[in-house]
């Protein structure tokens, strides 16, 4: 790795010269495909080789993280021209790295044998990651290959849901014992090849296990040597519980600057440990799939996904949309009278119901916010609401003014203004109701408000906004 | 910091706790002021402080990152109360910790001594991190009060833009010499207090300031005290420089499961470092305000801000959400006849709109994500707009022949159902076009793709759908 100014053109370079010599290997093979002869076909292969040899001494040379990145890129047929070049002892890092849409694909197309092999070169903690994704067989023959220490880590890590801190955890910690000096623990430590990664801190344990304190490295560094650990270690310390939402421990990462922290059990006993390299890919994710069904996708997709695969990790969200489509449409139906009798109704319903949902999903971005945050109680609900009925009231005079002039500038009348107006401020009062309601209720409910709510309010100021546009025309003009 | 279990819900009760002791001392001012009389006041008097002092003590005990979270979730005039009992030598830290908008109501009621007193207690980068909600004369003041050294740290701090690496940066790093042995860094870290936090490795420079290599703090406790620094650094690493992306160096942290990275300038020379909290920081800001800005939201929002803060900052997606709403509204215009002639085209019409512009903001979602990655090249763009393009036909046929049935089913008019089929599977493909080009032009203009391509692409579905759906209608049914 050189400097950041290389390294991330050279991701990208790197997948520029990947897609050139996948060309050329491809340009080959038809050549050979089409003149077919025992001495042409010599050379050719000859050279065909070359660009595979030059490919995979690209490939050697790339981070996990880098080489799955390039495999997210490329289309499935060169992603697994390019995926059968990677050398063995590093497929199973790079699975792991690769988005899940993308793994199946990868692991669709690898025999049970090399599928062990590559769950084999993993932590116990990894291969719990794995494990979802891989075919039963191959989990009993991996199972097999491992110790009995192993094999229960394994059996603790899948044991917890796929939220909880137990996922998140992992085996590679040092934990000392508290009766020892700090001289003990440099002489122990430096007997070590090597220390786990991202090891920030020393679990202080009991002789049973129980955690007693940390002791931080950087405070190693700066004692005395001959002062005990139990007076240089912290006895004030974040503990994870295994069965803890991840977000939780998440949160308490970013709220207290951490590097790792021990998870214990309820007896106290250390089992494993949380650091922060996980808990920054948890929120990547968590975000990314925010963002997905915010856009009304199911799950991450494979950018090279098959056609029938994308249709179906859209249609969810597609059918929700129609049910809503379709109760509006018969809200409209109702007021066909009207509409016949006052066309200009056509034009400008749309009008009120895109602000209106504008407006509703403003409010509902706020609240889910605080939500999420955990900022709203009983005391302060009743003022958020005071506050978004003002501010919908002071938006729909100032857009229904606006909304009501453009009306009365086109269609010459000025009740189809008020009635616009009058439309436009009972509506964006319907979306602040409602866009304060609908999370609150959701969350009263057990269901998570961050999910759907979107959709829900849509739906609402479609419907109402229409409802309420109509029926005032009806009243007032028809 | 006890057990998480303990401190999640510590934080909610130290929220409910603040607002019960918030209440009585509320409840006593308003006695005091409806009885006046020597003697009770002075009864009340007592009582009142009495509240006022536990409250002080519970907040004294608060981590900077909880007494933030605390003053966010309050009203206006309860946060002032909370502000004014917060230690003054806290105030500069609970200060960075809170959001911009409640850091504002905040700031606007210290006066200049006190301002001056909470940034004084700041390391130079959290100085340059709060300057610029900070008055000018605060800032001389701050300024004269440090000495060259933090002045040019100050200065450089302040010199970048605000998404760069350099505003990550802080200046807490140890930085050893490179013609010294392990044990000579040994003596120096003890003679120190404590080491700075998030410090996983020391810089290696040499006598001019030029770095070297890092030495991992774990691989310093396992060398042999007698090896030279030089044969057991890091050679090989990230350099992060001041004027790149901040989102580069985040995602160099998230790849390669970074804790801290040397800032060096175009020399070489060592200026600074990044550590893994700053980034996570700045993650969830970004994150943050991507949300609110796809939910219309111009910035973060003060849940208590005033009625007329909050309209101003729902205000420009409003309009722009209303300039296209208007565009659409006299698409339809154009086809009021037809309507006129077949009323149920008008209820009818958003069917095709709403699915379309769900349809192309999940291919949004998807390019913007990929673009994101950096995972779209000259290659692979025309087999992604394929994609895209059968995945919508298909989809169109699906979903239009259900609308299309819909139509029949309650009209009696087979050919307006084909006429719905028709214009789904068009504007379905518009959709999928858009949904491709949109990001994909942004992007070559040199602007984001994700600000704005969801307005636009909804905007171009509405006008289109109904520009469609009603202009086949006209053609085929009027």
């Amino acid at each position: 790795m050189a400097n950041l100014e290389e390294i991330r053109p050279n991701v990208h370079d790197s997948l520029g010269r990947v897609t050139e010599l996948l060309q050329k290997h491809e340009l080959v093979e038809n050549l050979v495909q089409r003149q077919p002869g025992p001495r042409q076909e010599l050379v050719e292969n000859l050279v065909h080789k070359l660009h595979l040899v030059e490919l995979q001494k690209l490939l050697d040379a790339l981070h996990p993280a880098d080489a799955a990145y390039i495999l997210e890129s490329l289309p499935l047929e060169q992603r697994l021209v390019v995926w059968d070049l990677i050398k063995a002892d590093r497929e199973g890092e790079i699975l792991l790295e690769v988005s899940d849409a993308v793994r199946e694909t990868l692991i669709e197309n690898m025999d049970e044998h090399e599928l062990v092999a590559a769950a084999e070169q993993l932590d116990t903690d990894e291969i719990a990651d794995l494990a979802p994704d891989l075919p039963r067989e191959v989990m009993q023959d991996v199972f097999r290959s491992l110790s009995p220490e192993e094999r229960e880590q394994l059996r603790a890590a899948m044991s917890f849901p796929e939220d909880s801190v137990g996922a998140l955890m992992d085996f590679d910690m040092i934990s000392i014992r508290d009766d020892v000096s700090v001289e003990v623990v440099l002489r122990y430590l430096r007997r070590l090849d090597e220390m786990p990664e991202q090891t920030d801190q020393l679990f202080v344990v009991s002789p049973a296990g129980h955690i007693r304190g940390l002791l931080p490295v950087n405070r190693l560094l700066v004692s005395d040597p001959d002062t005990p650990v139990v007076s240089v270690m912290e006895r004030e310390f974040i503990k994870l519980h295994p069965q803890e939402k991840a977000q939780d421990a998440a949160s308490a990462f970013e709220r207290y600057d951490l590097v790792s922290a021990p998870v214990v059990d309820d007896a106290g006993k250390l089992i494993g440990r949380v650091t922060v390299n996980v808990v920054m890919d948890y929120i990547r994710e968590e975000t990314d799939s925010d963002r997905l069904s915010a856009g009304g996708l199911l799950e991450d997709e494979d950018l090279f996904a098959s056609v029938w695969r994308s249709v179906r990790n859209r249609w969810t969200w597609l059918a929700v949309n129609l049910v809503t489509a379709f109760i509006a449409s018969r809200v409209i139906g109702l007021f066909e009278n009207s509409i016949a009798q006052l066309v200009a109704l056509a034009a400008l319903m749309p009008i009120i119901a895109g602000i209106s949902g504008n407006s509703g999903n403003q409010t509902i971005t706020m609240i889910v916010r605080a939500l999420a945050l955990g900022q709203i109680t009983g005391a302060n609900a009743r003022k958020l609401f005071a506050k978004e009925i003002s501010v919908s009231v002071l938006n729909g005079l100032i857009w229904g003014g606006i909304v009501g002039l453009f009306a009365f500038l086109i269609y010459h009348n000025w009740q189809l203004g008020l009635v616009m107006t009058g439309a436009m401020v009972l509506s964006l009062l319907l979306a602040a109701i409602m866009g304060v309601a609908v999370p609150l209720t959701l969350q009263k409910l057990g269901r998570d408000p961050a999910l759907g709510s979107s959709v829900l309010i849509t739906a609402i100021t479609d419907s109402g906004g229409f409802f309420i546009f109509l029926g005032l025309a009806t009243l007032f003009l028809v």
